[in-house]
């Protein structure tokens, strides 16, 4: 949620506050915090948090796992505790991990330099997590210079960390090249948490590149090619328990985007419980 | 030039070696590095320069100096200094920091408690390279979100830390709202290092956006907005000596983008050249 609305924090337009009443004002169960300055007091959040009877079902965070350096990694794993402490006092009962600065993998060699360090700190980190309480994953992110972009990708490293969870992002994995419906099944034994946005394939350069060359850019849910009806059937009929995470990045208003990706997804998820009544 | 070629450091079609020679090839005199690897040992890149006779006109880095904890300001601060101490072992004369993570900047709130933590960093980094005789700059950067992006922000900077100069993006200056001819004469008292781009308005959503909320998209030089003749004609007569460093970041393949924009500025200085010539 947060994430989604980070342009608006970004020009001032909201503060965390603000985000927070919209998030409880617009019916959802909580907030999905992305977090930079992990020194900010947690008393003033939890303040608002009660204030306004919402939770953090996860916090987001970009730790560079990945850097050669000896002793920035170690302050960076110890970084990472930090954040599992901030979650633990604000409740949340999971952190996700962007496990290395994809804007600092500038070669195919720092990619595979990178992956061993990812994992080795994830080794260290996971088993503190799982001692405080908290429950620790990585994203599928949608950066093909990343070494936790595609199925493969993620699936090596969740198998060499024991505990390690995934926050499963369905339309990221179209990066990958990826089909996502079969993304899903392939990872749903280690998913705990979903990021759900919608893309559209354009012609125009975007951030986003996918393997095959096309680029991706966020649109308001129902006016992608993600397709949440089937998703959504698999995911009640595998008995899901986790939270589902709105995500939206595209030129919208971000406001006028939740609300209208908000009515998709629920109407989507409506229909495939309403079936599930039916039989 | 590598930053130019950054894409093709990623998909491992091109290494380091490969744009040394290729910007041999092409006429350059030397190349910027952009470095994230900062424990890659000097020895292998200082005999890929001294193979193909080229030189590093300066090393790019991003830095997160707008960090609120004080341990990790001290380490990046000493990771600065690093980058100085690399630089007096690659002969590179000057050191172009970002001196935050335009991703790690959140909220207009972080913007502003960002922007003493950088200037106290830069204080105390600033005399470091110079007692190493190291020119150390921060670039005017294309992102409204950090503090250094318009006139009066990297003005505001510059002031604070004497000794501190500045890699003027001629382009970068449009995404502040600025008239980049002006924005070229209040700056050159700072400047030391020039980046050269070109960039086109664009309707569909781009990563840059400018201060009246039109998006920018990387062009092939003489493609754009940006008048090269004029900029090169107040730098000739203004007596320029420093670098003039070619940057593209478009859709189209970085090698022949840099071909068809480099002859683009020769044929614009060429003619500068000679219309000086006869006068």
């Amino acid at each position: 949620m947060t994430y989604s609305l980070v342009s608006k924090m970004r020009s001032g337009e909201m503060k965390l506050e603000d985000v927070i009443a919209f998030a409880e004002n617009e019916g959802f169960d909580a907030i999905e915090l992305l977090m930079f300055d992990f020194s900010r007091p947690t008393g003033e959040i939890k303040t608002m948090l009660e204030n306004h009877q919402m939770k953090i079902s996860c916090i987001n965070a970009f730790v560079d796992l990945a850097v050669q350096q000896e002793d920035t990694h170690s302050d960076n794993i110890a970084l990472c505790q930090q954040i599992i402490d901030k979650a633990v006092e604000l409740s949340a009962p999971m952190v996700m991990l962007v496990p290395a600065i994809p804007q600092f993998i500038a070669s195919e060699e720092d990619k595979q330099k990178g992956l061993p360090r990812i994992i080795s700190a994830l080794q260290k980190i996971t088993p503190y997590a799982e001692s405080k309480g908290v429950v620790l994953t990585i994203e599928n992110y949608p950066a093909l210079q990343t070494p936790f972009c595609s199925v493969a990708e993620v699936t090596n490293i969740l198998d060499q960390v024991p505990g390690l969870k995934l926050t499963f992002d369905y339309g990221n994995m179209l990066v990958a090249g990826e089909d996502p419906l079969k993304a899903y099944e392939m990872l749903k034994k280690y998913t705990v948490n979903v990021h759900l946005k919608d893309w559209q394939f354009v012609t125009e350069e975007t951030e986003t590149q996918s393997v095959d060359g096309r680029y991706l850019k966020s649109v308001a849910h129902g006016q992608g090619v993600m397709d949440y009806s089937s998703l959504f059937t698999k995911m009640v009929s595998d008995g899901y328990e986790g939270y589902c995470s709105f995500e939206y990045e595209g030129e919208l208003d971000a406001i006028d985007a939740t609300r209208q990706g908000m009515e998709h997804l629920r109407k989507q998820l409506d229909q495939v419980m309403a079936r599930g009544l039916h039989h």
